[in-house]
């Protein structure tokens, strides 16, 4: 079935023109199908929600949350916008179908809301629908010059796919309750419905177990999560329609369960917590019946605690160094015929499988778990690609993809929104077998984040994923993603993230000093360095214990004044500035030249500055450039060779990494610079 | 005996000139005495506390937030900065006694704190004093050219007043218990002692009585804090040297506790909650037994709730009308020789007094209460001012000044700042009596605030009510004072309070967009009405269903602009201004001058807008003027008397509030005119 699709941000206008006072929605993730009407319906402090047909706790604090966040965002702290009575209300909420006492993988997330000048109707089959369709709502309130209205319209909406994740990493940089429930808001706003808790790793354990109590007290520095902290976490999500799944990773990446339990591993030991970033030799003996004991144990305790019906073992980066090394594990797989440590790991995967069966769970892990000798219903996480994907789908598993959606590689939005799960050999699949992939999850690794930065690594650019794995295929438009992208990310300061707000106290410290109105305009157009750049060209070894207080902690890992110049400039080489572009692109350029005479002084008071002093010098070269490039544009002169080259050769100096920051403005200058004198840089610009 | 003090804001460098990289210190409140010595001491990610001496959880804990707050401040999140040795600590902790059960008042908080480049020691007589002295570590680490480092100094500090509060009501606004908590925060870093927490009044009964549920169950609209709640919150204020004293205001103010029961009342009933601010006729009936045994049951409920040994029973503003209006009372009256209201209520209070008495508490109570029949063991919270204050001393009562301190009705700092608890009748008291007056409280009530914007109207000014109670009397040098309290409004933000942070995503709502960059301009320029006059000139009248989403609730109290404007101003007029200072002056008035023209398109986008409109147009009118007479001063001119008249006139209308909003760059622009004409306007200037 084709859904009908409007790309409303590229309308200027609504359908309907008797609406002249409302803007353009800005809806994220886009629905399947939008219909506008007339007229629009008036927030104001008597607003009441009403919950006709069956109604259930969860519903009821669904409308609460609802109105929590619609007070928030309009500032109307009236305690009468309430539930009330369905007969009279203004928004009124039906669900045919009421909540599964565990939310389910592929429970029916579709919704229908009306809207006129009357009032609001939400329609949908569960309470899951009830609550995207919830969201949706929040994000039609606008200010208008009547008050705060949603637009009279009509959508009908569904979810592509059934899983759309978000996996955060809390061993590598343990990230406190508060902050996770925040981030599960942001998630809910964009209709994400599984919070993927990576909870183990070489670097930290970072959950109470009460059976193996040693792996907490021994393996955390004693920040982890009670238990009573879990169960907080998953009412608190199961509230906003959110699935917790959590990961013990196993037979690797495990170094922190060793601190507490060495008998578990296949070296001799004494182990200590990782404080390095990578990949380590430390691995769980497949071979020793108590590792198992271990993990029934263990995997009962958590298969309690945590309701969802899936499990993630991990499963990935086992170097096997430890396993070459003991002689008795080379023995036992002689004996068994084992040839190779991905046959052993896979002896350990059927093992573990049948553990997480045992107890009620469906097995998920990275690609490397994939064997075929594992039963079809388990789960394979994709960190490899789309091919990899279609490959287990042929073989009759179900997956997930997170290749592309690593938001700690600090790639743009735009190149993650272009990442579809059904791409490359995914797409030549059979209806069957695409039925397979359950969608998708973007994965936020925690070497490089604190509470203080997390928010901006993952937001707002996690939107653009949501997206992907909510809206239909052909939702593609990257201008129109961008465009919501940016009303969105401001929206999602009133669910408490961060990623806005922590900028300036962040500039603030590095400064040592109020004044940032320099470093700031520095900031803006920096970008942190690309995939794992940080850890290559890293001067000194980064650790645990590395302060997280740099430009490149604090800077935007897209920076959206460098995306605005490049599109002006764009515009400019076109020959279709108005007097208007061209004037903002000099004044962008002249601030950046002159920005450096600024910045000078501080650096002798900051030894955070003291870094970014070449790169600073950078983009006062690089505009000064440009501005000369505009000079000759302008007198209709062409840029002499030798000049053009010059240029060229200070660009292209420009553009290489220093302070791990990417000076983002030097491509889109060098475009200038090309078209100022004819010729082309011998390195393309980016 | 008298401190030694130093100015040290006023000092351009440190004593020692070796510590060249370092800037002046901005502590607030200001220590009793400093000593600047040469060297720092370098905070990094190795850095450690010890506690010597004996140790206690509470001195534990102490030390954990100290490092949490440090990890905030400077981006380390090192888990090796820890709680270690302290044979081998930077910061050694030692606290000569241990912690009372309950926190006392009047508890020693004095401290010495010596700082070198090896090391600190920090030494306290009690966990109190360590808790304060932390604090005033955490605003000595500065980010220098060196990495982060405290100067190396020998800080002697102690507490001029035992009990310095805030009060927060809770019950005009419900204000969730994440806030408080925040402003706890906020409060310990300013070293303020006593969290004042007025719990109820007509407009809602904000806590769960386990023996009266109706009181929260009909009181309260649903919004109040459980039991579990309140012990949380009262264990986090101990954390953080912090005593919690609740208010249950009585006889009046008390609509909220009729609605579940009627039968406390003076009037015939039925009773709703308030939905309006004033003063309302409800009260308690004092004639009626049953009153008496409702609130022994009550207040024996709580006492064992709040472990503080004050208990406070609000008692203000009885206007007396259900009194004079019950047969029954008027009887009880004659019969017990009672001639007016005043007995009656000291009736009430007496044997109010008894019941607290009797649960182990002493009773506290504004003003009203005091009349010389109660025992001299209470307290009296002064709303009237320092005579009022003095006069219970005299009579042998304690008294709290908070006359001066109500933060709520818009104040400049200065000026809450320049009132002292001994001032006016209370310098002439002898010493004995002058012993009797324990401090103060600044006052949060609750009319036009909501969890957005709370911490704005705290913050940062309640910093100088908290060095008033703290420091040494002749510490009153206003320039210093806003210096170091710019920087520790900046520093507050590192503790989640949100008076930084909620301006923008305020400004946002109201213009309807993310372009903020005029409607900044004009509200950056602009402060709420004072004292009640928001009341007085509403158009309608606000209830507590009131958007608290305008300008006015986003507008800061005080406007730091327009206190520069101010100052650049006088420097001018004087003569004395460079040519840096004479540019910046007309860089203010021409934007300001042009900002009407940026903000006109938008008010079609908002209906927040609209009000502001005519402001929006004094002020390009009012900076026009200015422009005009610094054309006159500039050209050596005089300018004419009918222009300038005109410009009076002008400014004149200018300053009058308009959308409840006071334009604070009329006035010294006023003094240009003058100055430029050499003729005084009709009013003085502001």
């Amino acid at each position: 079935m084709r859904v009908i699709f409007i790309v409303l941000m590229l309308c200027s206008a609504f359908l309907s023109s008797s609406v002249a006072e409302s803007r353009p929605l800005s809806l994220m993730p886009m629905p399947a199908s939008v219909q506008m009407k007339t007229g629009q319906l008036v927030i104001d402090p008597a607003f009441t929600v009403g919950i006709s047909g069956p109604s259930e706790a969860r519903l009821r604090r669904s409308a609460e949350l609802f109105l929590d966040n619609l007070r928030r965002q309009t500032g109307m702290t009236a305690l009468d916008m309430k539930v009330a009575d369905a007969a009279h209300a203004r928004l009124v909420v039906r669900s045919q179908g009421s909540s599964k006492d565990v939310q389910e993988l592929g429970e029916d997330e579709s919704y229908s809301l009306d809207i006129s000048s009357a009032g609001a109707t939400l329609d949908a089959a569960t309470p899951l629908g009830v609550m995207r369709g919830l969201q949706t709502f929040l994000q039609l309130v606008q200010t208008t010059s009547e008050g705060f209205a949603a637009p009279a319209l009509a959508i009908q909406d569904k979810s592509r796919f059934p899983w759309r994740g978000l996996m955060i990493d809390v061993s590598r940089h343990f990230i406190p309750l508060e902050v996770l429930k925040r981030n599960l808001d942001g998630m809910a706003a964009v209709k994400l419905n599984v919070f993927h808790w990576h909870l183990s790793d070489n670097q930290g354990f970072r959950l109470e177990s009460k059976k193996f109590t040693k792996l907490q007290e021994l393996g955390s520095d004693g920040v982890y999560y009670t238990q009573a902290e879990v169960r907080d976490l998953i009412a608190y999500a199961r509230d906003r329609g959110i699935r917790v799944v959590p990961e013990f990773d196993m037979p690797g990446h495990s170094t922190a369960w060793f601190v507490g339990y060495p008998e578990l591993a296949s070296g001799s030991g004494p182990y200590q917590i990782e404080r390095k970033w990578g990949v380590f030799d430390p691995a769980m003996d497949p071979t020793e019946e108590r590792t198992y004991k271990f993990l029934d144990g263990f995997i009962g305790e958590m298969a309690k605690l945590f309701p969802d019906r899936y499990f993630h073992i991990g499963g990935d980066e086992v170097n096997g160094k430890e396993w070459d090394a003991n002689a008795t594990i080379q023995a036992f797989m002689r004996a068994h015929g084992l040839k190779s440590n991905q046959d052993l790991q896979a002896y350990f995967n059927t093992r573990v499988q049948k553990i997480v069966s045992k107890h009620g769970k469906i097995m998920v892990g990275w690609d490397e778990i994939l064997r075929p000798d594992l039963p079809k219903d388990i789960v394979v996480q994709s960190w490899r690609g789309q091919d990899s994907l279609a490959g287990a789908a042929k073989q009759g598993y179900r997956g997930l993809l997170s290749f592309g959606y690593y938001v700690d590689l600090n790639w743009p939005a735009s190149r993650h929104y272009t990442v579809d799960p059904m791409s490359g050999a995914a797409a030549n699949l059979s209806p069957e077998e695409k039925q397979r992939i359950l969608g998708g999850e973007a994965c936020m690794w925690s070497e490089y984040v604190s509470p203080e930065n997390i928010d901006s690594r993952i937001w707002p650019r996690t939107g653009a994923i949501a997206e992907r794995l909510w809206s239909a295929q052909d939702v593609t438009d990257v201008n129109s993603m961008y465009q919501r992208l940016q009303v969105i990310s401001r929206w999602l300061d009133w669910f408490g993230l961060t990623h806005n707000s922590s900028y300036g106290p962040m500039l603030r410290r590095i400064a040592g000093s109020d004044d940032i109105s320099a470093l700031r305009t520095f900031t803006d157009v920096v970008e942190p360095v690309k995939d794992y750049t940080r850890e290559e060209i890293a001067a000194v070894e980064a650790t645990s214990s590395s302060p997280l207080n740099r430009v490149i902690d604090a800077a935007r890992p897209e920076s959206a004044t460098a995306r605005r110049f490049a599109e002006l400039i764009d515009v400019l080489i076109a020959g279709r500035a108005d007097s208007a572009a061209k004037q903002e692109v000099r004044a962008w350029l002249t601030r950046w030249r002159d920005n450096q005479s600024t910045l000078q002084g501080l650096e002798t008071q900051s030894f955070l500055l003291k870094e970014i002093v070449p790169v600073s010098q950078d983009l006062s070269a690089v505009a000064a450039s440009g501005l000369q490039a505009l000079d000759y544009i302008d007198r209709g002169e062409r840029a002499p060779d030798a000049w053009a080259q010059q240029q060229f050769a200070l660009l292209q100096e420009a553009e290489k990494p220093k302070a791990q920051l990417l000076l983002m403005v030097a491509a889109p200058v060098q475009r200038i610079v090309e078209a100022s004198s004819g010729l082309k840089a011998s390195s393309p610009p980016k």
